[in-house]
């Protein structure tokens, strides 16, 4: 099996995976989340970390959709949390049925997310088990660090890199740990593998930081400075925050925490600053900072080149996407 | 050890759990609820159920405290759903931090409830950990189908019994189970240790529903009649419903579901249907039914009499305790 079969291998795999039944009212939302379609990066990541060691993917595959179900379980939670009304477009399910369904379905996503785990062999399964445990509490605690942020006046930039490290970077760093484990990686080999994943993940996060703002609408999803209408404390923000001149930080505040009579003057304004700091580049310096350190422990990793190949092509594709 | 020194050492092993320290806003309300106490009934069956079998109590402690964080879980999701303002006399987490703060502090308590489990041998871990997933799905499935039944017009007694089972029955079954197997029972002994748990808990839930209706003002922990005021459908309504002549459903018609001017009225006229219906005694004779198959299942259980007579008298307590 060669990695351009994976996506369609996950696909198929989640599409066979039985949730439960009844009530409806508890599954039928499970159904329609996971159903929302979205890029599989986690499992895709989990079979690549597995398939540099060995070409027998089978014990792979189950581990690999339990991430996807849990990064989902996240989302649903998130959604009711963040009262976002939209998922890929779609309603989202404490929309599309209420809160407390979408708090219901999304526990027991979690309960299923950690099923899939059970037929690791017993020599495998406890520290496998750990290692998604601690993974989950640090994306929960990365959420929590999210909402504080917006309330906290002063967010420092080395706490919002810990946040997206804890939200966003750890679960692909456990993936790709995952399916090295599930291989029979060595311990060594398991940990380059997260430390890569954790660093394509810092890099991920800020690469849509900056998409928000120097992105081209045609490509990206989102509305072009949704991020600074919102006035949300991305890294470019808090940098900008950081080395404004005097004057730049009285045309900040006038916009940032402010009611926007003209949501597009915001936009224009804020990122002329960003512009006049150079937050572009200091952001991509960042970002090609954490794909260097990746690239250095992907390097470490006791597998073929040709098997790392892909891993280093994937996270190219992650680092130069314009969506 | 003697089964009258379990519930201290219960206490001093949750008062040691450490959950997590930061974000303050995650794993404070974690020891928030844990700390507001309770009879710790799921870990002491636990303990009770290993102590059937074996003299060390060590490898069944830990598990024991995964069964009372994880209801205190649900208990702490549910008074969201619930909209519940107080919890053993005290703010829900939802009313004193936030609805936010409650679903993700409740995500992690289940993930620390995994947690909990990790230690036990490689032998064992997957069996317990398909059975604690299993019982915490359903647990997941009866809090729907109690939410569900508050809008339906139409509930089965069946159906209510199977909500109770799967709401609160299943889980006290598991501890059970959980002690044996931790402690080294056979498959057999395993599954009349569940089936006891499970038969207590339907007779505790139904006493629940008695004592709300007959319970002594005095000793009886809420405001007696609640269930009817909020026009709950209890195992006593239903039967009544199922059971009542014309006149009498002409009755209940003009007091369930109907804006209530007068409390102590309406809990007084549909009191006195119960009686004219013997409700109480065939409640009692439900419960007695279910203490009787407990007991049985008890009896069949391979271990010394002596050992077994604990789990009896905290049957025997759960069923004629006023409150």
């Amino acid at each position: 099996m060669t990695p351009a079969e994976f996506s369609p291998l996950i696909s198929a795999a989640l599409a066979k995976l039985d949730y439960g039944q009844s009530p409806t009212e508890l599954y039928e939302p499970i159904r329609y989340i996971m159903g929302l379609g979205g890029k599989r990066i986690r499992p895709l990541l989990t079979l690549l970390g597995a398939h540099l060691f060995t070409d027998d993917l089978g014990p792979a595959i189950k581990p690999a959709l339990a991430t996807e179900v849990f990064h989902n379980f996240t989302l649903l939670h998130d959604d009711i949390m963040d009262q976002a009304p939209l998922r890929r477009g779609q309603p989202t399910v404490h929309e599309k049925w209420n809160a407390n369904v979408a708090i219901l379905s999304g526990d027991v996503m979690l309960v299923r997310a950690y099923e899939l785990f059970f037929d690791l062999s017993p020599a495998l399964l406890p520290t496998v088990l750990r290692r998604f445990s601690q993974t989950a509490a640090e994306v929960c605690e990365g959420q929590q660090w999210d909402m504080n942020f917006e309330k906290d006046a002063e967010v420092s930039i080395p706490r919002y890199l810990d946040m997206i490290r804890l939200k966003t970077a750890v679960l692909l760093g456990f993936c790709l740990e995952l399916g090295a484990r599930v291989a029979g990686a060595s311990e060594e080999d398991a940990e380059h593998l997260r430390q890569f994943g954790t660093d394509i993940g810092l890099a991920f996060q800020l690469r849509d930081d900056l998409l928000d703002v120097y992105g081209d609408a045609a490509t990206f999803g989102k509305r072009v400075g949704g991020d600074i209408v919102s006035d949300k404390k991305t890294f470019l923000l808090l940098t900008a925050q950081a080395q404004a001149s005097p004057s730049q930080q009285l045309i900040l505040r006038q916009h940032i925490g402010q009611p926007v009579p003209d949501a597009e003057a915001k936009v224009q304004a804020v990122r002329a600053i960003y512009d006049e700091l150079h937050i572009r580049p200091q952001t991509e310096a960042l970002i090609n900072g954490y794909f260097q350190d990746a690239l250095q422990h992907l390097e470490r990793v006791a597998a073929l080149p040709a098997r790392k190949e892909p891993l280093r092509q994937l996270a190219l594709q992650l680092m130069e996407r314009e969506s």
